[in-house]
Formats: structure tokens, sequence, C-alpha cells
């Protein structure tokens, strides 16, 4: 069977812009893993008719609608009402789930209230799909050889009953999968200048395989899919794109698909049994929590100092005070001295050092808002960056931190 | 004229689940601050065909269409052709278009290249919206009295045009605003509990007024919302509710709509004029990067030392070797002695520790994955918190931050 997704989110919330919809990319990122396509996505406010309007458009060419949202215990909560209504269902008390929330609760040494209690009247056709990890189950319905699916909108209960409870059915629905998906990770080249490039691939260049660009701060990720009769075929087809591929734009590659700068810099870091440390002023310590993102980051990750005061970067970093009055504390000087002395502070065998400004306020005529000095080096060799950002505070402290992530990739791999 | 909103997201990276959507809650949150109620949000992908039924099932009850994605320069963007081929239209190369972006790319001191020169042939139709942050302009097109406006992706390119070239048309559409919403942030009670303090609200409660709840890591918003024939009278019942509502809940709540916990915290110390430093191990410096990201932080965060190995925990923060051997590095008396040197060495008035074990490796039977300890204080008096999470290793950190946060809050307030 050739089965076709559809989501349906519900929320108010989601409509009013209060809350950034996080569950739909996860759903769909699964889905594509399996071979289920997405056809479309409806986002609908917590009413019954929204809710059975959506239900309707979903169904109309799906064979699986995903509901995610308004199963709390709070009275804005309808979609179990709505879901009744739709499948001509009633609500009944289920003994068994409210035996498990006062479990729950009991263990988490927390009393369990009237509105948990009321949270257990549910559509006597469901089939529930158990929460761990709150108290909302999730609920499954068949009809006329489609499914339709109801999860809670918080997103660690949703992911929780996706893997444990759902997917399982799923994977019944599809007993093989024809699509391949590969992404290829780009750091410090554009758009347009990456589909430039890629026009003067060889003519082996497989057809079949599609590319996508998808833009994100300071890098580009290159989607390539193939679908093929056969898994195995598709795969084959999308791995030779991708060699083709990364011949071409080497140097701007840092990994594949969930593949992360930072986890590329650990891995090289490690390889190379080197530790790191960060000195940081306007990113206040972001780089180094980016760096420790990755599990096992302590092999070659010790610690940081997060100098925002000159006073710190004197005492901890020993920036020399006339370093500061000369130059300033966003200085190529200063990163220089920063790195040094987070070498010695830290103990390790290299750093990188920021210092900028972030904005809004602290720009000078000089050195206006944007303005950041990067270094990265050890004990020989220390690599400069000068940046002139232009976007609002965080989004220029995000980037920096990826600069600063790329320039120890580069550091450690001699570009 | 009463303007109903839908969002239409084209992108295939949207329906695969590679990217998160922020776009459309960003348009939301805009579009509901005028007044404007956004029915539904559907989201399709890069094909002629699924464009034009979105177009279709977008224009059914909504008068204001926002489209954004498919307008980059590259061949799988094709959203530009969706439009003329919906408006019955045609693509023409558009001259001043193509000056603007020449201009752009030598401010950029970067060449264009062919795909941009393509990016100009534009919908003859369309009203341009200039793009300032980017190439692909925005268009808006009218017919029957209906609006469809097509912004591009890229989130900053996208807010830029929206704020600076469609509000001020769309402000013409709706003269006068008529709903008004307040958000109250929480923290430290749950979605349940919350629920059943407000059914103790006293009498005068004003039934117009819907509350709706929003659970994030460790916090639950609460939304108050009310819809009135004068914007005035909106504000005033809301306002109103959220009095009584800050009565009953006055020691979960930290703030208002955007005020985050970091700003009141500053603000706290600030107008006690107090400096605050962070000693983090398991948190990598995602504390001290919390509290930087408010703007004019340097008045009272002078920098912090991220101490993830042993060494120096001991060689900067001055834990002494004895108290890491006997109760180890995730313990009470570590987090106490890192607060003391945090003091000390960043010569701070007070400073928040944090020590943990985030996973997915390194948990022992004494102490399992998710055991975390936080210390906050100044030189007299120190508070700690043992936390005992079962989340993952990134939701562990961001959930003791906000627990970081929060202890710094309960100690300058003495609560």
């Amino acid at each position: 069977m050739d089965v076709k997704a559809s989501l349906l989110m519900v929320g108010d919330e989601l409509l009013i812009g209060q809350v950034t919809d996080t569950n739909a990319s996860w759903i769909a990122a699964e889905l594509w893993r399996l071979g289920i396509p997405v056809l479309k996505k409806i986002t609908v406010s917590d009413t019954l008719d929204d809710i059975k309007y959506g239900l309707e458009a979903s169904l109309e060419s799906a064979d699986l609608v995903i509901m995610t949202g308004g199963l709390g215990p709070t009275k804005d909560d309808i979609t179990k009402q709505a879901l009744a209504d739709f499948f001509d269902d009633e609500l009944i008390f289920h003994e068994k789930t409210f035996e498990r929330i006062q479990g729950y609760f009991q263990d988490l040494g927390r009393p369990w209230n009237e509105l948990h209690r009321l949270q257990c009247f549910l559509p006597t056709r469901a089939q529930l799909l158990t929460n761990e990890l709150g108290t909302a189950p999730g609920m499954l319905f068949r009809e006329k050889g489609r499914v339709v699916v109801s999860l809670p909108g918080v997103p660690y209960e949703m992911t929780g009953i996706f893997k444990r409870e759902l997917l399982p059915i799923i994977r019944q629905m599809v007993p093989e999968k024809h699509r391949h998906s590969l992404t290829i990770r780009t750091i410090g080249i554009g758009e347009s200048d990456l589909a430039e490039k890629l026009e003067t691939l060889p003519s082996g260049w497989d057809q079949d395989v599609s590319v996508a660009y998808l833009p994100a701060i300071g890098q580009v990720r290159l989607r390539l899919s193939a679908k093929a009769d056969r898994e195995a075929e598709a795969i084959k087809r999308v791995d030779r794109a991708a060699e083709m591929v990364e011949k071409v734009l080497a140097p701007w590659i840092f990994g594949r698909d969930d593949e992360s700068l930072e986890m590329l810099v650990g891995k090289l870091l490690r390889e190379r049994r080197l530790t790191v440390g960060t000195a940081e002023s306007c990113t206040a310590g972001l780089l180094a929590h980016t760096i420790a993102t990755v599990p096992g980051a302590s092999d070659y990750f010790t610690g940081s100092v997060v100098a925002y005061s000159n006073d710190i970067k004197h005492r901890i970093l020993a920036v020399p005070a006339e370093v500061l009055e000369r130059y300033g504390a966003v200085s190529e000087q200063t990163v220089k001295a920063m790195v040094a002395g987070a070498i010695d502070a830290l103990q390790v065998d290299m750093a990188v050092a920021i210092s900028g400004i972030a904005g809004p306020g602290g720009g000078t005529p000089d050195k206006p808002v944007g303005t950041i000095w990067l270094a990265c080096g050890n004990k020989d060799r220390v690599t400069t960056k000068l940046l002139k950002l232009n976007k609002d505070r965080q989004r220029n402290i995000e980037y920096t931190v990826t600069v600063g992530l790329n320039m120890i990739r580069k550091f450690l791999m001699g570009l």
C-alpha cells in the first residue's frame, strides 16, 4: 500500500503566533524516513467546527492523518470531543487510564486532581496509545482503511508516544521503503554560489536525483533525494550523487545529515587528542555551550572563561591593560591575547576568543554594532577574523558562534 | 471591514521535516496584534498543483492570504510561476529590481550571477514589496477585494519586508483593533495545578475573558484574551482579569507577554545595583549566555567560568580538592564551593553554580543521569537545589538553566 499522510495541528496558540510548531517538522521527518510523503499540513484553532473541517480536508487525499494538540486537562482543549463527534462516538470513563495516571502522580510524589480524572473520559472506538511522560493518552481511529491518530501537543509527550506506540503500527502499513534522502551540510558559501558551482557537475549526473537548498544562519544544507522501486537502489543513486557533489564543494562541506559542525569539531579534536577552550565576550558562553552539546564533549572540552567585562579579560585571561587601552576590547590584538590567556588559564591545547559588539547598543562610529573579532589557535599559530554583521543581537551572536566553530574546523584541518 | 487571514507556507523542506517553520508563528502574532484572526494555516510542497490547491483552500474563507517560501534563486522554487498561473498573469523582466539587486551585491562586494538575474522576471500584476535584506522581492496581488501576498521564506528577509512594506498596507485594511490579549508567565507550577487554583477566582470574573494554557520547559504561560467593540474596552477587560489572576498566582508569576525570566532577573539586579556571575559545569555557559541575551546586560553581568573539568573547578574556582574527592563534582558541597569561588574569581556580588550529569553517559547508581545540583547566593547566604531529571541531554540542560534563573529571582525577591 502506498500510504500518504497529512498532518493536522490543533491549537489557538499556533494561530495567534504564541507558539512555534516544532511537532510538525519532527513528525514529517519521521514519516519521510519511512517513505511516507506528507501531502500537506493544516493548522486549525481549538473549535469543534475547525477541527472537523481539518479532519475532512486532511482525509481528502491522505490515508494517514496525524493530529497533535488539544488533549490537555484544561477546558480549552476539545480535540477528544471533536474526534468523538466526527466518528459518531461517545466519551466513556476509562478505568485503566485513570489507574495509570494515579500511578504516574504517585511516582512524582504529587497529588492528581479532578481535571486529570476528566482526562480519562475517552472515545470508545479509539485504540489508546499509552503516554509514559504525561497524562493524556494518544488515540488511534481506523475507518474505511484509513487511520487517524491524535497525539498530545507537548513535544516530548508526543515524541514519546510516537516512537514507542505509534511507529510499530505505522511500520506495518508500509512494508517497504522506496525513498531516500541525504543532506550535505555546507558553511561559508551562499545559496546562489552553491547552485552555480553545481552547474559544473560532470556529465554523469543522475537526473532523477533532486537537489534542494536549505539556507540557515551561516550555513546552507543541500538535500539530495531519489525514489526507486527498491530501497537499495534509491540509496545507491543518492550516494553516488552525493559523492559527486562532495568533490565539487569539498572546502565548504562539514558533514552529512544530522552531523553538526560541533560534532565534526569534536571528532577532529578527539582524533588529534587535543583539548579546546573558549574565551568569550559578546557570545557570553554560547560557543562553549554549543561545543558541549555533543555527548562526551568532556573528552576534549574542559571549560571556558566568559569575559564580559574588561576586568575579567585582564585578571583571568591576562590581556595586558595597555592592549585593552590602546586597541580597545574589540580588536584583533585583544582577541589574540585572549587566546593566549585562555590556553594558560584553562590549560588547553587550543582556544577560540570572541570579542564584539552584538548590539543594539554599544556601537561607535569606528566600531559600529556588528563589529566582532574572533581568534583561534594554539601557542604557535593563531588565525583571526573580523565580522561586520548587520543583524539583530541574537542573530549576530548565533552567527558568530557558527563562525567560531568553523575557525576551529579550518585550523584543525589546515584549511 | 472585518478582515480574516489565512497562511500558506510553501516548501518541501517543511513537509519532510528538515526545517521548523518559524515564519507562521511570527506572522500570526503580528496579525493577532492588528486584530486579524488567522483562520487556518496550510503547508504545501513546491509543486504548481499543490500551491494552486493551497491558494484555493486559503481563499475559501479568508480575505488576506499571506504566503511564504519558494522565491529563492534555485530551480526548486516555483511560487512565482504558480502565482502567475493562478492569476492568469505572465512573468516579465523587471529592470528596477535588477538594478536594486546589482546595487545590493555591489554593497556586499560580491558579484551577482545569472540566477539572480532570473529572479527579476516577475508577474506584471504584482505590486512589488522591496526586499532590503535579500534578492527576491515580495509580491502583492489584489483580486475581488481580496489580497494575496507572497514573501520569501528566509525569516529575516520575510520579517524585514513585512514590517517595512506590508504592515502599512495591512493597517489600512483594518482601521480599528478590537481584540486584545495578554500573557502571564509562570514558573514552578504545573498546568493542572494552575487551572485548579484559578477555579477559586473570586466571583467578579469576567466570563468573556478566555484563558488558555501554554506549557513550555519548566514554565506555563497563561493567555487571557477578550474581544470588544472598542479596543480600549478589550484592554480594560483583559487588564482587570489579569490583576485577579496575578493576585491568586503571585508566587509563581515572573512576567507578562514578552518579559522573559532573564529580563526580570536583569531588572532586579539593576534595581539592587548588584552584579552576578555563573560557574557552570554541565550547562557549559548556557546560563551565562541566557543572562547576556538581554540588551545592556553588561550593567550587572561581568562574566562566568565554565568549569567542565574538575581541574578548572579546583584551579579557577578554588573548590577544595578534598570536597571534590569526598563528595564528588556533582554534590551540594561542590556547588556551594563553586558559588564562593565564582564570587571571588569574577569579583561579583552573587553567583549561581551548576554541576550535574546531563547524559546520556556519565551516570552511576548513586547519581543517575539527570542528577543536577544548583547553588545560588552571595557571601552570606546560599540556597541549593537538587534536580532529578529524566529528559534528554539538551532538555536537561535547558530546564536546569530555567531553574537557575528562577533561583536568582527567588534569592533577590526573598522568596
